[in-house]
């Protein structure tokens, strides 16, 4: 049970948070803080937060638990405003996508790791934001990970690991640069496909006529692609090295099946593909 | 009304076809074609075709359309197999994703575009494949597109508009080439992306994990991966000139956002997903 709540950033994620922690009873007040006041307002209506201040500072006094869920471009300044009125005992924790800055900027903010940090990401989301598309179950089921740190303490892990087992999903830890390479392969990279492949569409002369013949596939595949531009920036930024290593690891992927339908190989081609649906196949199934 | 509809290739697009057209009362007899024997046994038990044969000449005699729904890569063989036993009267069209390699095929079989040939592409479809995955509901409010050429008779490509608009679809006429281009933009080049990113992350060391962490946004844009291997290998030599463009055209769109992420250039990535989410959220609006 966390007594004290305080959400910096309430949006989807945060404000999901908030919802599945109230459905099973496992908080008491939530403080919510962000720069929009129509939105804190309507968080408040929603019964997602119990009250809200413009100033990180002034949310996180008498916390037991602050998450942040500020685009990860907002996390060092988050933290630095939180750093000199938190709580000794406060735990910290996060819900950005990449790890790697989100410790970076903590070490910036507070000199050294924080030892009751514990940077986390809930693998869970859709393309829309704001605080009035987050709904109480969109972290059941799903993959939370946390990377604790050797300077972390075990019971803010603990305590972390506990926060999101009440909310449903299945917390797994692991190292911050090896989830960070695995979320670049899984998630950084296919965002940029879907980002490039619908503005080189967009910028071709005739797209509107493109755009009005592409079917249900291309619906899907770039649903992702409506996602909010400001984060992916940050992402992008924040995780530029493991993305990179993926995107030419891909464009490598990329030049090979453009060689062999450019030799018209169909043999290789056929190898390639069944390949892709075997594993998307067993993948699928997995997950289903 | 169609009183004989000979179907060649009784799967996901030729036995929707049957389904559609039998639900409103527009065919009288439909004779399958292909070479398993069980999966046109099951059409039979599942009322989409009357009766069938694996002889593809057999198959229209006295059919008044003949509708080729066989991977691309089997086109030329199903038109050679056909052309002598055709009734001078039969309107010939097809499912098939490209259209120059259809034309290309009917001539080289025929010695001439035959006149009577109404090349045709409904786009539809879904990952699975088999009369079993069909359903007649597949093109109801669909776009369908023909490309007759200029030897096409005109009642030929009437008797098709109409068989299609009778399932539902809208149908639009457009030239071979502008056809292919349109769909190597919307469909294949997708369709490249998603088998070579599955196909990139299947070959890393570490895939089974990483597979692990995928979420759902990585399902939905891989869910193309899973489509046949088989159909997409001879799609890709089919419409290889226009796919090879295309391909380019994304390689160029990829560097410049590959070399963005790594000078940190916040402002341009900020630009391409302002500009792609705004192309795709005004195309979603659409088509809802």
């Amino acid at each position: 049970m966390i007594e004290r709540l305080s959400i910096i950033g309430v949006g989807l994620i945060g404000g999901s948070l908030a919802r599945a922690l109230r459905a099973v009873g496992q908080v008491g007040e939530v403080v919510g803080c962000g720069r929009s006041g129509p939105n804190l307002e309507k968080a408040v209506e929603l019964g997602v937060i119990d009250r809200f201040t413009h100033d990180p500072g002034e949310a996180v006094v008498g916390a037991d638990v602050v998450f942040l869920a500020v685009p990860l471009g907002a996390m060092r300044g988050a933290l630095s405003a939180i750093k000199d009125r938190l709580d000794a005992s406060a735990v910290i924790t996060d819900g950005g996508s990449v790890k790697g800055s989100v410790v970076a900027d903590a070490v910036a903010a507070f000199g050294k790791v924080p030892t009751r940090l514990v940077p986390g990401h809930p693998i869970a989301g859709t393309e829309c934001s704001g605080v009035e598309a987050s709904f109480a179950e969109l972290y059941r089921n799903r993959r939370v990970i946390l990377t604790p740190l050797s300077e972390t303490e075990p019971d803010a892990l603990s305590l972390v690991s506990r926060m999101w087992e009440a909310c449903g999903a299945e917390v797994t830890t692991m190292s911050v640069g090896h989830h960070d390479e695995v979320l670049a392969a899984t998630s950084h990279l296919p965002h940029m496909l879907a980002f490039g492949l619908v503005d080189a569409l967009a910028r071709m002369r005739e797209n509107d006529e493109i755009f009005r013949y592409a079917a249900g596939g291309f619906r899907d595949f770039t649903r992702i692609a409506s996602s909010s531009p400001v984060m992916w920036r940050d992402i992008c930024i924040a995780n530029r090295e493991a993305l990179s290593a993926m995107l030419a690891r891909f464009g490598i992927e990329m030049t090979d099946l453009a060689e062999s339908i450019r030799r018209a190989d169909g043999d290789h081609l056929l190898e390639i593909f069944e390949r892709a649906k075997a594993a998307r196949d067993r993948y699928v199934d997995r997950v289903k």
